[in-house]
């Protein structure tokens, strides 16, 4: 009863039984299933298990899980898992990314069943999933992206991973491929959160690259091998994606979107939302603009996302290059006595103080300030521009 | 001393020395001067002028207009922009814009001499700027504008003129023209304000098109003509233009921009500021996304400007059209129920149960509302997706 288990990536110290347990758990009723994660919290994985195997329960969770509880496919699914390279990752491995799913006992999630941890989680991939998410962000975004979405999703993903930071997302063909492939390219962490079973690959165009995500991070799923990507799955799969990031990225989505309903999870788990603006000209960028409008932040650019998710402090971002001119940053009566300065003359400080309609006291401390930044000179009792030339105004020297 | 002056547009009512004493105020300190509009408001506009020309002040007012007190032009200013087809329109007159002028005196602007308010206005156009002025937004932007943003300067200039909104701008290239452009083709009101006297063309290009800006609108100025159009004074000018709009729209900006300078003005006078973002690849699109980072309104479409400065409840922006599908809006467990119907096959509630991984009772009371719906047909004791086609699956009927 005790046996231990050796997972693809050759760790130990989980009891199988519990693996067992856990996997049936996972299949007994369809995820999200409040009842199911309440009564383990209760009973501990093996005996909620048992329990409900042996129909010893009652309430709402008895009808959560009547249709499905003499239905036992642990054994076959964990197998099935190991052929294809994946593993059972259980609350009670030292790899399960426990803060993520924190955020799914607050209170305003307590209250939505949709909003209730996973049972546990297939996961193809070597690397520790905890570590994964330790600083990671999720990028979402439409299907039917245009070349300036997938631009700024690969662009996004690579100075994110470049960073440091897991670049997490579902996938799906558009914004959310490009972002894992500029984590990709840029040889930085990536992990896609999957609405099927963890050998399949959705699409099937991406199963290589579902191969790269899980060599260079993780592929992850609540759906036991062989699940078939349903649509209400896609919805529920997008919490845990929200819930897997620090924050979550819009980079394009319509009016209508799946990426709104991920940014609204984020939301109700305490997640910054982030969205990429875009031309308002183009339909893609509507839902990106309206989620800005509800709140969320507007990110110009990839450092914007790491001041906001990253090591604040640390990550800040630069400010953005502004062209410098000399006259920038003078006060307008210092700029005012500036534009007075002749093109091509000397002038004295009393026809200066005309010019600009100032006091002459303001005037001559303009002008010293202007001699100190190089942008006016002295010569011969006349101020000028530097480097004007002599010319008859001047006056005898 | 009671004669009474004729606008060339035929209105009187302003005595002709109340005119020439603002006149030569306007001249006397370069705006914007706190200084004299205080002194104006304690004394009056003639005894005002008349104690500075004879040098009866001291003080820091002594002081702004010690180098052009003896320099009266009012006269010669009075016929030169007669000559232009322009006017001095004074706070003496019905048609002063009072209240974009108010916000000068409030608690934030008071303490800084920059948003003083203006002693008159010159003004080219018959419209009153009252009027022109009571539902009013700026827009602004750059000058090297990129064709997207032209063109969402244009269609906001249209929409907005065409919704009987004045557009407010500077006349410059770039944004500026294209707004004024898109109002004067809505064939609605528009206004510019200069930063030279309202008798030159500046940019000279722009000739033309200040021209059918003030036969449709304004064009206003606080220099007197021949004044040149010196770089200080277009950063004096934007303190107007931002107090004249009922809100302020930045189209398109650099990270380095006037148009930012504007919007800080408008926030000073309490103005909303928004802003239309764009491409995160484009330049010119940097300064609008600090703008929206620092607190400012996307603005999506030019519904969202009429619903912040217009009729609110009449101009709400109407919700962006969403494609709808027939599933839309439905509870995450109906949409579950729904994926588990079958393509082409009939199933009894039973196996609909298993399928979907739901009590018996959530799945019974999801196929009724899916029936209501026209999402799923009872035939026979059995449910299936509308019209599909008697199977084997189905049994005897």
């Amino acid at each position: 009863m005790s046996a231990v288990t050796t997972d693809p990536a050759g760790r130990t110290g989980v009891p199988a039984e519990v693996l067992r347990a856990r996997a049936y758990l996972l299949r007994v009723a369809e995820p999200p299933c409040r009842e199911v994660v309440d009564f383990v919290r209760t009973h501990g994985p093996v005996e909620a298990a048992d329990r409900i195997r042996r129909g010893e329960v009652s309430g709402p969770l008895a009808e959560r899980v009547r249709a499905r509880r003499a239905y036992d496919r642990a054994e076959a699914d964990l197998e099935a898992a190991h052929a294809a390279g994946a593993r059972l990752l259980v609350p009670e491995d030292d790899g399960w990314p426990a803060w993520p799913f924190t955020a799914f006992g607050t209170r305003g999630a307590l209250e939505r069943n949709e909003l209730a941890p996973p049972v546990a989680l297939w996961v193809r991939g070597a690397r520790s999933l905890s570590d994964l998410c330790d600083l990671a962000v999720s990028v979402v975004g439409s299907r039917a992206a245009t070349g300036y979405g997938t631009h700024a999703a690969a662009e996004l993903g690579s100075v994110l991973a470049g960073a440091g930071v897991t670049v997490n997302s579902g996938a799906a063909f558009g914004i959310d491929a490009a972002a894992h492939r500029g984590a990709l390219a840029a040889g930085g962490p990536t992990l896609a959160v999957l609405a099927c079973g963890p050998d399949r690959a959705y699409p099937a165009a991406h199963e290589t690259l579902l191969e790269r995500i899980a060599a260079a991070g993780a592929v992850v799923s609540e759906y036991a091998p062989g699940a078939v990507p349903a649509r209400h799955r896609f919805l529920v799969r997008n919490r845990l994606l929200a819930a897997m990031g620090g924050g979550c990225v819009v980079v394009e989505a319509g009016a209508r979107s799946g990426s709104q309903r991920t940014a609204s999870d984020a939301r109700a788990l305490g997640r910054p939302v982030m969205a990429v603006p875009g031309p308002v000209t183009s339909a893609m960028s509507v839902g990106c603009h309206e989620l800005v409008r509800a709140g969320a932040e507007l990110v110009g650019r990839p450092e914007h996302v790491l001041e906001t998710i990253g090591r604040l402090g640390v990550d800040l971002a630069a400010e953005p290059a502004r062209p410098r001119r000399p006259t920038d940053g003078l006060d307008p009566a210092v700029a005012a006595v500036h534009d007075a300065l002749p093109a091509r003359a000397a002038w004295p400080v009393d026809r200066l103080t005309e010019e600009a309609g100032l006091p002459a006291g303001i005037v001559r401390a303009a002008l010293v300030e202007l001699e100190e930044r190089g942008l006016a000179e002295y010569v011969h009792g006349l101020w000028q521009r530097p480097g004007t030339e002599p010319v008859s105004a001047r006056g005898g020297a």
